[in-house]
């Protein structure tokens, strides 16, 4: 097992506390599709750097660039190499957050992007969300302990000011590699209490939380699990109108973050 | 997009050939469980290596040592660090595997484990077997290109007379996050004639295919899936059992490879 490092707690606590008390100046955005990517890249006027933080032969794509006092990385895991496609669900995003954190040593990370909302707990398209927390719905390993490793549930970083100025939503999001909700998927997320529903955040949470980054996680409505239309259709019809949405909330978070420290925020 | 490298085509071919020709010299092994690697672990005499090939804070293992001609590399994902359970499943399997290729440059990685089999497809407790190609069955995406993003099917690197020469068992592995199988897996597992199952094959393969390593999968038969059983209970049950058998495959498995170049497997 690695060391955790050999400060003493004290001298760790006190480490974590000027953290939280200095300002935030260094943000990664992890989306998971190019086109909820762009509209952030073109807003922020970022740029491809030509200093790969990535190493060789990866579809992974980052963006970067100075907004007021920010250094802001947006970062996607790409077109899938063999079929071109984007690179969706928890292994791309657990890869491209893990290699982004180990370059760019970021103070917040922003989990960006669409999800599934149910109505019978509040969404509607077009809403977005802040996170509370994030689970697994599909990781089932009926053994004790490993049960609760499955579930994966991690708290989204404390953001109870920028909650109250932006007016944003707020619900329990779970996390799956599919798009659609089987029975035994349905289950686990009624456990998990869940409002929206994505392919990624727990994954993003579950790399954060080793390396100790606070994540918040803004998740704009495409579509209602619990409604009348078929996911993968009623997705693809809003993607375009819902991914404005996201962006212009992702905007009002960057620009509430800007100057402040995290326990501020 | 990374660009994939400057190197002409007929540049690339070969030096694709010239690896496949030379002798291996750098095994990757990656292994899902504490009780799984420890046996390979003792056999190869191995030691937990000074020089971390992993970042400070991840729970991690690497053990390293020479055997015959061949540098030998075991990781696994160790233990959750909220909960203290073994880390498996597909998030962590590809962090540590990609973390460990960049590392470590493998010639060839062996991932090894145990697994549920289908005794309708010819499987029984303790047998070991060599996966012919992998894919995952629990992420459904119905969405044209993205079902076959989400099933990810990727060929093990082919081993003709290893096959022969250790009589070993060939069969199709299928991989998911839970231990059990809800009707959809079950379903998804049909579709891919799998014989065995996993919690970690596919997502290893993900990773090693993004960097051109190959990959063999070697798994011994744990619980019988379309079994009477319940899986949690025959799993454990057999556990200490069938990773002697595996531990006695993976020895067999690395003698065999030894002085050989990739295309001689």
């Amino acid at each position: 097992m690695a060391p955790l490092g050999d400060k003493s707690d004290s001298a760790e606590d006190a480490a974590v506390s000027q953290v939280e008390n200095s300002s935030i100046s260094n943000i990664l955005i992890v989306i998971a599709m190019q086109t909820e990517a762009l509209p952030v890249v073109n807003k922020f006027q970022l740029t491809e750097h030509p200093h790969q933080a990535f190493p060789p032969g990866v579809p992974w794509v980052r963006y970067h660039g100075t907004y007021k006092d920010l250094q802001i990385n947006v970062v996607w895991p790409g077109k899938d190499l063999s079929l071109g496609v984007d690179s969706v669900g928890t292994i791309s995003a657990s890869l491209v957050t893990y290699a982004s954190v180990q370059a760019l040593k970021p103070d917040l990370i922003i989990n960006a992007g669409t999800a599934g909302g149910f109505k019978a707990k509040g969404a509607g398209i077009g809403d977005v969300f802040l996170a509370s927390d994030v689970a697994f719905h599909d990781r089932r390993i009926p053994i004790p302990v490993f049960d609760l490793y499955g579930v994966g549930l991690r708290q989204a970083c404390s953001t109870p000011n920028l909650l109250k100025e932006l007016n944003l939503k707020i619900g329990k999001l779970s996390t799956g590699d599919s798009l659609d909700m089987c029975p035994h998927d349905e289950a686990s997320i009624t456990a998990n209490d869940a409002t929206i529903k994505d392919m990624e955040g727990a994954a993003v949470a579950y790399v954060a939380d080793i390396f100790k980054v606070p994540t918040i996680f803004v998740k704009a409505v495409t579509d209602i699990v619990d409604g009348e239309k078929p996911t993968a259709e009623e997705f693809l019809q809003n993607l375009a109108a819902v991914t404005a949405a996201l962006d212009q909330s992702v905007t009002r978070v960057i620009d509430f973050i800007n100057g402040k420290s995290l326990c501020e925020l």
